[in-house]
């Protein structure tokens, strides 16, 4: 139904689509997109706490379109939600380091062995489905080299990017074994609406973003030289709906940003376009940060480039401001009630 | 305790050291050798129904040295097993490819899930311990070059591949995160004494010497042409015990043979060796086998032999007539009752 050559959108105008963690943060604007563009969608969520799930999330959309199953992916009861499928956004799972840090077994649950339950499911159920499963650019671990290109050894440095590793080639190895069109994007450090922003867990641009709207200093471990790039989240929906594309079954791309800045540069922007009177100071790491910290790392994302016609559209400013935009449009993402 | 420059058996004489998977064919030979060396051992191993595990692999030895814990490593009560103890040999899994795919969860569980509910233990009880892990050469997939170094992509192309390489990486994140000496070792086929030679799922080596005991042809599916390198056990056992020297901790290393041959190559071996009666055959690739097949592989095992001084030190024909003898000798290992 989808192809690359068109603008990927079109493609999804009457498709029956399932989003997994569609209730969270890259899962609801993906729901969205889909629902704009004329798609029957599902959505999977098991809501566990902390992580971003939120019913919130899809409010305004109108309900008759969207069923929402509040089950972990690995239920056999996600089985019939699967069946006729046309394509499946595997975007569920933990996101947090220091979480996998403190309870690796619940990251490998999340993140390894829902995903093998789930991809069982399918083979059972729907071979035909085209699957793209959302990984994390936390599988390289520290950087040998930059930018990083699909061919950098992954060596992750905690169990999040184990358990992510482990879930992205699960797909791979069926992919390969059944013939099916799954493929997975290794993203970046997203940003935008509809992101968890009450937890320190889940990413540094979050929590800047809060202590911003806040009028609370950033806090910036270390010297804030590390460098990152960052993608709004737009541009990672559009890089979901490229990897839908024939060319994509059976591979794993980057998905970035071409531009990176160091999170002290990053903040700066944050604090400057929000006029947060919080501004940023210098902190020292703290351990459990520390001992899993990759340094500085970019993304080369001409893989995807080359092959599905991907690229980054939003650079930082627009992407900040439209998020500033939101956040202050929906003030209970910054609400701790 | 343990110094690379040293002899490695003479490093255990009065340690305290755990054998995970004790029970099996590699594990038991360990436990062997340790008992000879004069180290107390303990053995934690599950049994799992079809996977080697059998208390008669350490028939003969003084039963008051060697307790053994039947538990899967994952259990809390393996927690009391691994206070106080020098050194861990985490040799517990499940090595059938084939079975991985027909029960991907449980290989999961098994190789991924278990080590990692043992790290974490092992973290809270017993961070001084010395733990080398036994990963595979599954893990680097079908090769892109041969031979293989550690710097080849791990692109693993069945579910055991997956789940081995996250239970190796869930080590390498405890060594570097927690500084714990950990080490793994991919290891190559190995073949030896106490192997399990009844099952079709093992591995071919296995297979190719029941037949050939048994005076049964040895079934080559394909050409034949596809090549191997093979490791006799106790090349492993002395490989495992290097590990244990300062310089391994943190590192994952490559253990195999540096001469490789085809798999009709070994199969006329075996036969020639064993006078069997029933020869060898060509037969085309069962499906089951074929999705998964890597093709041609040999390790390079420079890495470790630079770092640790190790080196197989058995020659093919040589390690075939040990293990010959060793099965005619003990003739229960043939047999299905």
């Amino acid at each position: 139904v989808v192809n690359a050559s068109q603008l990927p959108d079109s493609g999804f105008s009457g498709a029956l689509v399932v989003v997994t963690g569609g209730l969270g943060f890259i899962g609801s604007n993906t729901v969205r997109r889909l629902h704009d563009a004329g798609a029957t969608v599902r959505v999977v969520d098991s809501l566990v706490e902390g992580h971003g799930g939120d019913r919130r999330n899809l409010a305004g959309l109108s309900g008759l379109d969207i069923e929402v199953l509040v089950a972990d992916i690995g239920d056999e009861a996600v089985g019939d939600y699967l069946e006729g499928v046309d394509v499946i956004f595997n975007l569920a799972g933990q996101v947090s380091h220091q979480a996998s840090m403190r309870d690796p077994a619940k990251d490998m649950a999340l993140n390894a062995m829902s995903h093998c339950r789930l991809l069982e499911t399918l083979r059972r159920v729907n071979r035909r489905a085209r699957v793209v499963h959302a990984s994390t650019r936390q599988v390289y671990g520290r950087a040998l080299r930059l930018p990083v290109d699909e061919s950098h050894p992954a060596n992750p440095i905690d169990v999040n990017g184990v358990a992510k590793l482990a879930g992205e080639q699960l797909h791979m190895v069926y992919a390969h074994a059944y013939e099916m069109a799954l493929s997975s994007l290794r993203l970046t450090n997203v940003y935008g609406p509809r992101q968890h922003l009450l937890s320190d867990e889940l990413g540094f641009l979050p929590v800047f973003f809060r202590r911003a709207l806040t009028n609370q200093p950033i806090e910036i471990f270390g010297d804030g030289e590390q460098r990152r790039d960052c993608l709004f989240v737009d541009d990672v929906v559009d890089a979901l709906f490229h990897a839908t594309s024939d060319a994509a079954a059976g591979r794993v791309y980057n998905v970035g940003h071409d531009q990176d800045y160091s999170l002290a540069e990053l903040a700066e922007i944050i604090v400057r376009r929000s006029a947060s009177t919080g501004g940023l100071r210098l902190t020292p790491w703290p351990p459990e940060h520390q001992r899993i910290d990759i340094g500085s790392f970019r993304s080369d994302s001409s893989l995807i480039a080359a092959e599905l016609g991907w690229k980054a559209q939003t650079n930082l400013v627009d992407g900040v401001d439209q998020t500033i935009e939101f956040y202050r449009a929906n003030p209970w993402y910054l609400s701790s009630i």
